[in-house]
């Protein structure tokens, strides 16, 4: 049997390309003592995957050229060399750009079925789910009547974080590209207001109107012109999560941020955050993610792209605001239901 | 007897001008019941006080055109109609641009003399010093060890965050302009290191060099370009204090700031904070800076003007860095000892 994999060849300058990365395939790698070998299912698509693939991601190590790019998803146990895992059970890990990796057994976490299916925990039980959690709740300290505006609102993020303020009794704006996904995010999550903002010629307008209190919290996952747009709307004491920047991603240089004198005249606050730091506490935000989602007041949406082999093009898609939805690569041939 | 006042005449577009304001002079008023006659001693020159005189200050009301300007400052008590107060009593108050101001007892706070005299009161036990207080203590989270950075250091506030910094035992580099400034922060204030940044050319070179490891915290008194290079040096969970911008005041539009995406990588927050939001502690803070001062590890230079009549032209010398000290105008004949 055979390992397909994807591997990093060269460092994106702008947006990932697809032939920053180079497939192959090699026999799969029988697991030795305490080793599991996996089908992958799902491959979870994000945006922080950029900055693995640069010299100086910043935060985590760069993934090696030559190397199987970094992700992580779902698997099903193929053969299990440790005890703590059976043959069809289902686990997340990083396992990469691969369909049949052979990882070591301390490296696997088993899915809680009872929680929810493949399906919840690739989105939002999963990374993007946590991530929302602790910068919604967190960072931006989200609380009853707060006012939030949420940018790349359709996002695998931006999804999940919209509903965590409407859970929490805010009035919820959410900023997206295009009328199906503005469709979505009022009829299907029941946001407030939403904002297509490429038919907005005036960014800051649009949100005046969306929000014409001002914004308690804005959680920012574009950055550039639309978090200078957010920042003319601060009111006193607002926070403003940081939590991607997609549109900077291919801007040389960056847009340049104008209006952070508001951050002093609105006594606010600006931060930024990585998901790795709430390592210890991702239980605490699945247990809270998983009551909702039971619930249906936690939805997501998934474009899934079939195939390992779509990879290489899915992480543009991303940069350039085409997925509708969580972005997911589905590896293997299971529905993983 | 008379009282010599300045009136705000027009609204600045940038840096305010001399003719922003007008003088004029009335009756002493006499006072009513549970009035206060006062002799203006000091008036404090400040960079707030320009928001104070455009439309939409923010977060103060706006000075009507036609009235005295605002502004606090020390003065004595030439006749009192409160049993709080008698004469030859030294207080402090937004006395605004007058000499011989009328006010209630009730906006009057008599100076503690045990914790500082008058220039004490006027330097570092004054709003200077409680807004480098809760800038550097509750907005920063100064802990011992920190590399902290300080721009606008031989200012009113700067000088007084940056040596709480250094009381802190962290490492301080200050940023001023000017060799004169520069000798006085490392001589006088015993800084670790010191930025002229007039003669950088690459200031975030010479940040590099002082901080060859990074920013734990980064006091902000100015704003653009001098932000934007302090934003390439953050250390991750790295805290930004915004308490000014001088240098943006005459900039139109606005310096862009390019380097932002640091906060994400860094995982690091920039907050702006205005120190009246802070009334109710304000003892707390002085209590701290004057048992300081007591123990001459917190000194403030002034920079002292003679005379009401240089108000008008002194807020400009701010913006242009033309102040050697805390800017302050002596109005009276007292010497305030």
């Amino acid at each position: 049997m055979t390992n397909h994999r994807i591997l990093l060849r060269s460092r994106p300058g702008g947006i990932p390309q697809p032939d920053n990365f180079v497939a192959d395939s090699v026999p799969i790698r029988s697991p030795a003592a305490e080793d599991v070998l996996l089908e992958t299912i799902f491959l979870s698509i994000d945006p922080a995957m950029r900055s693995w693939m640069t010299e100086n991601p910043g935060y985590q190590q760069a993934v090696p050229l030559g190397t199987v790019m970094r992700g992580g998803g779902i698997a099903r146990v193929m053969e299990s060399r440790s005890e703590k895992f059976q043959p069809g059970e289902l686990v997340q890990a990083r396992l990469g750009w691969q369909t049949h990796p052979t990882l070591p057994a301390r490296y696997l976490q088993k899915l809680d079925l009872t929680r929810g299916d493949a399906l919840a925990w690739i989105g939002p039980l999963g990374l993007s789910g946590v991530t929302a959690y602790f910068g919604m709740r967190d960072i931006g300290a989200v609380k009853p009547g707060d006012r939030v505006l949420v940018s790349g609102a359709a996002g695998g993020v931006g999804q999940i974080a919209a509903q965590i303020a409407r859970i929490e009794a805010c009035h919820v704006t959410g900023i997206a590209g295009g009328p199906d996904k503005c469709a979505y995010l009022t009829n299907e999550l029941s946001l407030d207001a939403v904002i297509d903002y490429k038919a907005e010629p005036d960014l800051s307008a649009a949100i005046g109107r969306s929000c014409p209190d001002g914004i308690d919290l804005y959680f920012d996952n574009v950055g550039g012109p639309t978090l200078d747009a957010a920042l003319l709307h601060l009111r006193p004491e607002a926070r403003v999560v940081l939590c991607g920047r997609i549109s900077q991603v291919a801007a040389d240089p960056p847009y340049g941020i104008r209006n952070l004198g508001n951050l002093l005249t609105r006594r606010a606050r600006m931060q930024g955050f990585q998901v790795f730091s709430y390592h210890d506490r991702y239980e605490e935000a699945r247990a809270w993610l998983a009551a909702r989602h039971h619930e249906n007041q936690l939805r997501q949406r998934l474009h899934i792209l079939e195939g390992l082999h779509q990879a290489p093009g899915a992480l543009g898609m991303l940069f350039r605001g085409e997925n509708n939805g969580k972005l997911v690569i589905r590896a293997g041939n299971s529905d993983g239901a």
